[in-house]
Parts: C-alpha cells; sequence; structure tokens
C-alpha cells in the first residue's frame, strides 16, 4: 500500500487492541503532533503562500482527528494519557543529512511528513481490517482516506519546491530506509509501534 | 471594557492602519500562538478531559483565524512576513512567580491566556472603529466576539481548577499589573504594540 515497502503484519493489531487506552492516547497524540508540523511549518515558512494556505487548513483537521479521538477515549471511560517520544518518529526523521540549504530543508521535512501519514494510513487500515470493536474500525477506515490525502500533499509540495527527479530518488531512498526501520517494530501498541 | 484597567489610545488604530501588511501579520502569528497555546495545554494536562475538549476546539477556532487573516494579507498583495516576539505577551507572562504547585501553574497559563484574549478583543475592538478599510473593520467587529468569548472560557476554567476567591484576586491584580505594563505601548502597529 502507498508503496511503503514492509507491510505491517496484521497481528500488531492485535497487541494494539488488547490495550486500547494506550493505542487511543498515542494515536490521539499523533493527530496532535500532525498539528503541531503544520504550524511549524507556517512559521518556519510563511513566504510559501499555497504551503501556507494548506497547512493551516491541516492543521485545523488534524485537531478535528484529535477531538475525535479523545472522545472515543472518553466514551469508553478511559482517560488520555501522557504523550510519549515516540521512536519510529525519531528513527526515520534522522534520515536526512543536516543542510544549510533553507529550501532542501523544506523538501527534507515535507517528505518525511509524507512518510510518516503514509505508515498511519497504512496502520489505520491494518486496524479497520482487523480489530473486534466494529465502531473503532469504521472510524479508522475513514481516518484513513485523510491520511492518504496528507501523504500525497506532502509529496506534492516535495516536487513543486525540489527538482522532481531528485524529489523521486530521495522519497525512494527514504522508503528503503523506512523499511529496514520497520523491522524493529510492529510488537508495541503505538500506532508507530 | 472586559475589565481592563487601562484602554487603548484610539490614535494607536491609525498607527497600525499605516502599515497594513504588518498588523495582519503580527495578528495572523497572533492566532497562530493561540493556537499553539491551547495545543500546549492540551499536552501538559491531558488528564482535565472537559479542558482537553474545550482547548482542541479552540486550536481549531484560533487556526481558521489564522487562515482568514492569510487570506485578507493575499487578497491585498502581500505575503505573510516573519513571526517576531510579542514583548507584550513577554512581559505580562512574567507576573506570576514560579511554583512548583502544577495545578497553581495551570491556573496562571489559564489567567495570563485570558487577558491577552481580554486586550486583544479589545485592541480589534479599537481597529474596528477607528479604521478606514471597511473590509477590515467588520471583520475586526466579528473576531471581537470571538475573542471576548476566549476570555470568559479561560476565566472559567481557572475558577474552576483554582479556589474562586483566590482566583478572582489574582486576576485582580493581574489587570492592575497589565494597565501598568500597557504604558509602555500603544504606538507600533502590532496587536499588542
Amino acid at each position: 500500500m502507498l508503496r511503503l515497502k514492509l507491510p505491517t503484519d496484521p497481528r500488531w493489531a492485535n497487541v494494539a487492541e488488547k490495550n486500547l487506552e494506550e493505542i487511543l492516547t498515542d494515536h490521539a497524540f499523533c493527530e496532535q503532533k500532525a498539528a503541531s508540523t503544520a504550524i511549524s511549518l507556517i512559521v518556519t515558512y510563511p513566504e510559501y503562500s499555497d504551503l501556507v494556505t494548506e497547512m493551516s487548513a491541516l492543521a485545523r483537521e488534524e485537531m478535528s482527528h484529535f477531538e475525535m479521538v479523545h472522545k472515543h477515549i472518553l466514551k469508553r471511560g478511559f482517560v488520555i494519557g501522557r504523550d510519549r517520544k515516540d521512536e519510529y518518529v525519531a528513527r526515520v526523521t534522522k534520515f536526512f543529512a543536516q543542510t544549510g540549504d533553507r529550501k532542501l530543508r523544506l523538501v527534507h521535512r515535507l517528505l518525511i511528513a509524507a512518510l510518516i501519514e503514509a505508515r498511519s494510513c497504512e496502520r489505520f487500515k491494518v486496524l479497520s481490517e482487523n480489530i473486534e470493536d466494529q465502531e473503532l474500525a469504521s472510524f479508522y477506515a475513514k481516518l484513513m482516506v485523510s491520511e492518504a490525502n496528507h501523504y500525497t500533499l506532502f509529496l506534492k509540495f516535495a516536487r513543486q519546491y525540489g527538482k522532481r527527479e531528485d524529489v523521486d530518488k530521495m522519497w525512494d531512498n527514504l522508503l528503503t530506509f523506512e523499511a529496514e526501520v520497520m523491522k524493529d517494530f510492529g510488537n508495541k501498541e503505538l500506532i508507530h509501534g
């Protein structure tokens, strides 16, 4: 799915479902961090007007997803827990070498964001197809579509601000790297765990 | 208005209108910072479910205001500039002494947020009544209402998480302090300038 090079083992969904409070808390904060990333891109690159326009709409959408997840948490009698570091995000973020080239840094950030959305989308699909809680299964089926749109949005901007050919090569290399990283994951009740 | 102890001299609106690109950029980032503050409260105090619910809705609303301001910027042929430090916010934030009491820190943050919303509301009123650009005047008249609602929302939460009597005293002291601070402002093309 979405050109990711290592699919998630569906058994991960069963690990996740065993601790709904944990996976929902982690998911809520994924949405919050996605909103914060969109805001950070606005603050760092305000001169790219079309990026700013799309990122402000995206930040709103991510916060509305946060609200939906929070409602699912409360409805089940849980309380959202504390946010924790996302090890997967920490690992994939290190792929691109630091650079003094401001525009290249933007392309790197857009590709990393595209990747995280793509993997989240895949994880939501696995959840939607494998968990027993039917209400949550249909919730994840819907969210999956949004994440796929976000993934293409970030990739579109990366190709717009970088050289198409270079960006496609970076993206392919990033996907290869991510597939390696993912071998260490798939066993925890976290969206990227 | 709103119990603020030093009203803004309406001549500030004329200073502001002379540099619309500047005031609109500053305003856009005020909305972004308000969204980021709401998100930060969620991340820091996730266990207060009703706060989390309201703050996620608020973050969305502030980002939708950001989008509106951004549209006004683009429509006038401007490009949003870089964000800069808000001296007023830096000054008023220093009012409360640091404390190890987690819940009291929350009350302090809520009161500071209420104050900033109250002053923003007052500034929007001054703009709406004094600028010549009729489209912006009516935009500010509408936003004024939202900011007044946010101010009461933050104050409500402060009274909920603190002792009502103590909170009212802190609020009154904060307003007195802010009136002193404001004597140094009112002459720049910034929302809190």
